[in-house]
């Protein structure tokens, strides 16, 4: 099964936009097993949308339209869909009202042009959008089949898992169900946990072994991701395999594994410390409260998250937090952060980051050396060295992880 | 003149990378008055890659093909091109001693894989890659033009900045040069600087009036850019039609222009401390460390930065910087905070922002409702309240600008 993706939106061709939602949509149509082989972005033009719809369709099985469904007459996603069927555009007055309840809903009056929302293809079906006003489309074309989806990745997104993964799957005539699980890891490279998992993907590969898949994506400061996919005749088989596999995976992997599927970092930590019931402070030195901002975006952080001092500068670290003058790219520094910060904030948790991001090195230190030091109730506070690849950006993102994945180490080592 | 993109790599494809490079072309080609109307992505397969870039020029002017470059066996950007043209690849001995000087320069030994980079189709010209080993290739199809450049975003940007974009500017039979400048703002709407600028838009349509025209892009936390393109027969000449054209813009936009071009409000604002010789220091409340991230962010930094705040729990407002038991969010508690942490941390400047990020209301305001605060040596501190629009996120992201944009405005307000 192919289904190639269609972009439209001449705002992403002058580059005011970046199209993330095709990248996004070849990502969750590979973790189903159907290839995306070709991507295109288009403009606004008629002409232009209906000539990459037919020659998408003229090579995959199937095509996603992304975009160009909203109510502004540079909107022409339904015009240009009813051009290559041939077929005429027809209102539909339920869904008008449907539309027109939205607004209410909101409290507000539906402008009357939202009313082209409601076109579509005579043939065409509409997507259900639970999260705006624009339907999607759905067009049987020869033996091939067309969507159109909003441009709004989380409208688009919504329909893509909860409505087209499972009719592509479906036409696809394999009668199974195909789901996906992640297992996000921090702490190993790619080809080390390659290394490791590899008896695990021989076993899958031998005869009478379940039918499930295993794939690498080393995804940056997201840590190096392991996917599991697999494929049975039923939802609750499917979730049986995954289970068991994430089971044979964690065994492997064993802490390297700190999150599956959607999880972050920050918020694997934050549960952890509500359920610890500890408050945590941070002291910043290279990192520059890119931790203290990560925190700060997970929904409910005011329970546990007191605040941050970044002591950029040297003094900052010898005034505020107690740090001895000194070395201040050590273990005795990031210790004396995180007992500091600890202190100075009345937090149960401290936490502190000190390093050299670069161009420069430092006291002696290579760029990219990094000590991360934490201090928890009632134990003696400690320090980790790390050595960091990259750039400047890239260090003080790594090390903003690092710092965050020493709280998760010790926060469930039991 | 017409130029579409082919991005080739199956990474783009799956999702693992988004396909930020042809967003970037498409914007450089308009500035140049050259369009982009098809952007396509293809994966590491030499069939599609050779069907995508037919059918591209079929269509364009000319097309830009970006990835495949490299040593590795995947990387047959070259293979398809030279299938498409119909004639051998050859490898240029010149061109190899070149990349192996370019791997001894930096003390390393050239992997011989690498030699591929040296491979060209029979009559394509290289094109030099000053910042990374795999040449271009420009490559004439016909009466059409194909470029292939790598997928490392700053090897590529360097080549259609330097060359590819004179050379299609040549092509198009127009003498001229084209050349644009950015006028970069904060602080009012798109519709109210279209508003404000839309006598100058009229001026510039009349018979006899300059050779430039005025776009508005709308940038989110970047701000409203104002671009100005202009044409002339000479680089002298263009130039002197942007500076006009700069400062009628000035005169019109007056405090609300911070930058040109590539200038970070954080950039701007780190050249206005240095010329003051003043040190600064950060409170941060609701943006939780995004604006010492930020400014961090910014080279050199360490001269002018001390560190920072978060204050994100009220009693390390009370304890920590001193603001008045009470609310804190307020104009009063904005402007303690910038006190405190100019006092606490011995900068010659403090900023302080607090403010009601979401989803839920505070102390009865609205959610965005922001205080942002400003304390300068030997001047009463004062405070200034934001109303901003959008999610939590964007809440804290325009209040990061809008503190930082208040310290501009007081800094360079001679």
């Amino acid at each position: 099964m192919r289904c190639d993706v269609v972009a439209v939106g001449t705002e992403l061709l002058l580059g005011q936009i970046v199209d993330t939602n095709s990248a996004w949509m070849g990502e969750r149509l590979a973790a189903a097993g159907i290839y995306s082989l070709m991507q295109t972005k288009v403009g606004d033009n008629q002409a232009r949308i209906v000539s990459a719809l037919r020659d998408a369709l003229a090579q995959a099985d199937a095509v996603i339209c992304c975009g160009g469904l909203g109510p502004t007459q540079d909107d022409i996603t339904r015009e240009s869909i009813a051009e290559l069927m041939g077929v005429a555009l027809e209102r539909d007055e339920a869904m008008v009202a449907s539309v027109r309840a939205m607004f209410e809903d909101r409290g507000r009056v539906m402008p009357e042009s939202n009313q082209r929302q409601a076109d579509r293809p005579v043939g065409a079906e509409f997507i259900v959008n639970h999260r705006g006003t624009a339907p999607g489309l759905r067009c049987l074309i020869g033996d091939k089949v067309l969507y159109a989806v909003p441009g709004v990745p989380h409208e688009m997104q919504a329909m893509v898992d909860e409505v087209i993964v499972a009719d592509l799957v479906r036409r696809s005539g394999e009668s199974g169900v195909i789901a996906s699980r992640v297992l996000r890891t921090w702490g190993a490279a790619e080809s080390a946990i390659a290394e490791m998992v590899a008896p695990r993907l021989i076993a899958l590969d031998a005869p009478g072994a379940p039918p499930a898949t295993i794939a690498f994506l080393a995804s940056g400061m997201e840590g190096i991701k392991v996917r599991i996919t697999a494929k049975a005749t039923t939802r609750d088989a499917v979730n049986a395999i995954l289970d068991t596999e994430e089971q044979a995976l964690r065994a492997i992997l064993g802490r390297l594994v700190f999150g599956v599927d959607d999880d972050s970092m920050e918020q694997v930590v934050a549960r952890l410390l509500l359920n610890a019931g500890f408050t945590l402070a941070v002291a910043e030195s290279l990192t520059g409260g890119l931790v203290s901002s990560r925190l700060v975006g997970v929904p409910g952080a005011s329970v546990w998250f007191k605040g941050a001092v970044v002591s950029y500068a040297s003094e900052v670290k010898f005034d505020l937090l107690g740090v001895a003058n000194g070395a201040v790219v050590s273990a005795d520094a990031a210790i004396a952060m995180a007992e500091g910060v600890r202190h100075r904030l009345r937090a149960d948790v401290g936490l502190g980051v000190t390093g050299v991001a670069g161009p420069d090195e430092q006291e002696g230190h290579p760029v990219g050396t990094v000590f991360v030091g934490l201090a928890l109730p009632g134990q003696p506070a400690e320090a980790v060295e790390l050595r960091l690849p990259g750039d400047r950006e890239r260090v003080r993102q790594y090390a903003a992880i690092g710092l965050l994945d020493l709280l998760r180490l010790r926060l469930s080592s039991n």
